[in-house]
């Protein structure tokens, strides 16, 4: 019985569903996925089921400005990653994302040959419900990847407001990509991109403009107040669509995870990533939890006692409150 | 001993002060005042020694927009109380009353009339923290007013933004000021108040424009959507500054009153207003235990868990959320 095609919400086998998708079924990794996004009522067991499977892959975020070529050098990525043997993911939380299905035929056609490669997973999350609620979902989804065997999955997100920030919480290694007349560096600088780049990419690099551009984001990096310690950022040169500059673009990713991965760096980001997730998630219970009770009976009992001068309001939330894990 | 003197926040006998206060001492009434706006650590202490001997006093909250003789109109009520042989209270929640020490000379020497006997405390809450917090801690301050035997305690608030809101809902009878010129009735309209007013009073009743302020707003009442049911608040004109009109508005107070104490409709708001301010202490109470729990070890080891894929994201925010509570 194929797993796609049961209604959703209804007697999933969620067991063969993760069997399904980790012997590199793309219908299943798809159904995960959505199960992940709509918030599905079985979500939690398909997060269990989940854990032992997954923590293999690893996660790169992609960012940068509308126009800066973000869909053209993820696609490239792919291709140069594809052919290093690896398995790929791409999750595209960008509404102006081609894998949305919102921009350039050539980027379309481009990415609809990876997705006949059966070593790449391509998966749009920005087709429903706001920024918000992709970044809380985001974390599941490359979980869902991670699980059915990909050794890398590409987070690409819209470069604007707070979601570069909580894509690069959410990546091994952030990719900044910037572009010669888009705003250039400056705007960077404003945008906040300069704490959160592990690797610098200047797309475009063919066009006038890309050295200036390079040599302000250098002098502004040097500048820069940046968490973490002793990596120090490289700017790499690219032309995503005639694949120039990808082969630099790889090795300086390799490079970072190799320093992530010593000194246990990187355990230490995702132990700090997962307690986030944690905190947020546990926060949102606690908030769905309060609300029920605030309708609750016993609300209603605690007030008339805080009235008749039996209790006082403080030692009636101490009660209320103590019943929340109940 | 007074209690008047004693550092803060160190060993002050709470049930001494609380007795003091019930005897009348004034420097009592403002020490417990000051222990509840600074959210002193023995802040639940002084609640539950209050909760025994509260719930005795009527709340009158009054509301307007700058200009309108809030306080003028407060003075002349608190005049025509203590002529009743009522004793009263009056929390100034307004940065721009007299009563906090930013305005006329006029006003400031009336009230000083009252601070001089015994049946009156004056208290402003406007020198420190924002609305919010004074909203936060006003219902507090009442239950201090109230344990010392005030029968009438007065709120006067600012009329600008959620505060006339909050006040209506700490208080048992709602008055609402307007006055010709002040961008009248419509405007009154705009700010929301016709739907919480329980006494609508045009002050400087004398001056041109009144009747027509009085006109419109009997108008906009007719058509406002009132929750509360069959109550019709009247509408009163004074010229507080030469004590015209307070009768009426006394009576129109004790009106309302009366329909709240029939059919039990004073304690179902008393109670919805008792729940209102538990549901508020229990959430930020969860917030503050929650906040404190982000930094605990226990999250370390469950982002541990995570990463090493034991557990799954959801089941250890579950585990965290059960420990809210301990």
């Amino acid at each position: 019985m194929p797993p796609a095609g049961v209604p959703a919400n209804v007697s999933v086998d969620v067991a063969a569903l993760i069997g399904a998708a980790r012997d590199g079924n793309a219908r299943a990794v798809a159904r995960l996925v959505s199960m992940v996004e709509d918030a599905s009522p079985r979500l939690r067991e398909v997060m269990a089921a989940l854990a032992p499977v997954t923590g293999k892959a690893y996660v790169i975020g992609i960012t940068g400005a509308p126009g800066v070529g973000k869909s053209t050098s993820t696609s490239a990525l792919v291709g140069a990653l594809r052919a290093a043997g690896r398995r790929v993911g791409v999750l595209a939380v960008d509404p102006s994302s081609p894998f949305s299905g919102g921009a350039l035929l050539g980027d379309r056609v481009r990415m609809q040959d990876h997705a006949l490669d059966r070593g790449v997973y391509i998966r749009s999350m920005a087709s429903r419900g706001h920024l918000g609620g992709l970044a809380w979902s985001t974390p599941q989804a490359i979980r869902v990847l991670d699980a059915a065997g990909c050794d890398v999955v590409l987070v690409e997100t819209v470069g604007v407001g707070q979601s570069e920030v909580e894509i690069a919480s959410a990546a091994d290694t952030t990719l900044v990509l910037l572009a010669p007349g888009m705003g250039d560096a400056i705007q960077a600088a404003k945008a906040g991109i300069l704490e959160i780049g592990d690797v610098y990419v200047v797309n475009k690099a063919d066009r006038d403009g890309a050295h200036q551009v390079v040599r302000e984001l250098r002098n502004m990096l040097a500048l820069a107040e940046r968490v973490g310690g002793d990596w120090k950022p490289p700017i790499v040169s690219t032309v995503a669509v005639r694949g120039e500059g990808l082969d630099d673009l790889v090795k300086a990713i390799d490079a970072h995870r190799a320093w992530l991965e010593s000194d246990g760096r990187l355990a230490d980001r995702r132990r700090k990533r997962a307690a986030d997730e944690i905190a947020a998630i546990a926060l949102t219970e606690l908030r769905e939890r309060f609300g029920d009770l605030a309708h609750d009976q016993r609300l209603e009992t605690l007030a008339a006692r805080v009235v008749a001068g039996e209790t006082d309001p403080y030692a009636a939330a101490d009660e209320l409150v103590a019943g929340v894990t109940d």
